[in-house]
C-alpha cells in the first residue's frame, strides 16, 4: 500500500491477538499503527462511493458482475470519492454476506490451475494496476547514438586488427570487409561506447603492430 | 510465479539452511521443489537471451539502461529465447557485480517516499505486468538472439585481449571488468554475429599470446 501510495487501512473484525501484536510491533509501518478497526464490513465502507470486491474463484459468484483487473482498475481510477477495494481471508476469501456490500467484484487474471493467490501480493498487484497510470513515467534520457564517423573509425581498427592477426583471408578481403561493416552497425553504438571500443582496439593494434 | 503460469526458478548461492529447510518442507509448492541452485549468476543466465535485473534504486546505477515495468514488460513478452528475470535478496538488492550481467534494469513504478518493496510482492506485480496481454500482435521475426553462454565467453575473450595487449589496468581491473561486460550486454548480438566475433577475437588472442 505504502509503495503504490495508499494509505487508509480499515479492517474489519481482525483477530484481536495477531492485530494488537502486528500494530504495536516497534517495526510497524506507520500505515498499520494508524489502521481504522471495524466491527461489519458496512461501517468500514461507509463513506464510500464505490465498493469493489475481489474473488480468485470466477463465475460462482453469478449475483455480481465480474470485471477482470485492467478494467476494472480504469473504473476504479476515474471514480470520484472514495473507493473501497475489499479483500477477504487469505483461507476463505470474501463471504457472500461481504460481497453484499459491493458493486462488482474483480479478479487479477491468473493461470487456470493456479487461482488462489498469497493476500499481500494479491493487493500488490490490485495497487501497482489501479496506479499504474496515475504516475507519469518518467523515462531515463536516452544515450547519444555515436556518429558515423566514430563507427566507420571503429570499423577500419577492427578491419586493421583482423589483417594483422591473420583472420582476414585476403582472398575474400572484400566481403568480409563488408561483412564486419555490417556487423559493426548492428550493434547501434552509442557515443559513450564507441570510444570505449576504439580505446581498446587502439591498445590492441598497438600491440599487434609490435609483434609483426 | 505459479498464478502467472512461470514455473522455472533458480537460485544463486542460497543461504543452505533456510533453503534445504523451505524446499523439503511438506506443503513445498513443486515449483519450489524443482528450483536450480547455481553458485553464480553466470551459470544461472547462462542459457538466457536476454537477462533484466531489477531494482527500485532509480537513478544510481547510471551504468545501465532503466525500463519502467510496463515497457520492459512489453520488451520482455516480445523477446524469443529465454528471458532471466533477476532479484537480490530483500536487504540489499542485486550487487554491482550481478548487475554487470544484465542488458538493461528494470523499476517498478511506486511513490517516490517508498520504493522498496518485499520481495515476494515485486515478483507478483512483475510477472502480473509480463503475462497481462500475451495476445499482442506478433512482431516480425527477429535474428535468434545469442545465449548469455556465448556473450560471456565472448566478454572473457574480449577481456583477456585487454589484459594481454595492456589496455586493463591491474588496480582498477574489477570495475573495468564489469564495465566491459556491461558493454557487450548493451551490443543485443545475434547468435551468428557473436560468433563471428568470437572468431575474430580468437585469432586476435593468439596472435597477442604469441607476442609475449
Amino acid at each position: 500500500m505504502q509503495n503504490f501510495g495508499y494509505g487508509v487501512l480499515r479492517v474489519v473484525n481482525p483477530y484481536q491477538v495477531a492485530f494488537r501484536e502486528a500494530v504495536s510491533a516497534v517495526s510497524a509501518a506507520p500505515l498499520l499503527q494508524s489502521a481504522q478497526e471495524f466491527d461489519t464490513v458496512a461501517d468500514a465502507v461507509a463513506d464510500c462511493s464505490l465498493v469493489v470486491g475481489t474473488t480468485s474463484i470466477g463465475h460462482r459468484e453469478l449475483q455480481h458482475p465480474l470485471k477482470l483487473l485492467a478494467p476494472g482498475a480504469s473504473i476504479i481510477r476515474r471514480t470520484s470519492g472514495n473507493v473501497g477495494l475489499l479483500f477477504g481471508s487469505e483461507k476463505f476469501g470474501l463471504s457472500n454476506d461481504d460481497l453484499s456490500h459491493c458493486h462488482w467484484l474483480m479478479r487479477i487474471p491468473t493461470v487456470d490451475q493456479s487461482r488462489s493467490m498469497n493476500l499481500g501480493q494479491a493487493v500488490a498487484v490490485c495497487l501497482y494496476e489501479i496506479a499504474r497510470s496515475q504516475a507519469t513515467p518518467t523515462e531515463p534520457k536516452r544515450t547519444r547514438p555515436a556518429p558515423m564517423r566514430d563507427i566507420e573509425q571503429m570499423t577500419q581498427m577492427l578491419l586493421e586488427a583482423s589483417r594483422r592477426s591473420g583472420y582476414m583471408n585476403p582472398v575474400v578481403a572484400t566481403s568480409t570487409e563488408n561483412k564486419v561493416r555490417r556487423m559493426v552497425r548492428r550493434l547501434n553504438l552509442s557515443a559513450r561506447d564507441v570510444s570505449v571500443w576504439m580505446g581498446m582496439l587502439r591498445q590492441i593494434l598497438w600491440k599487434l603492430g609490435n609483434s609483426k
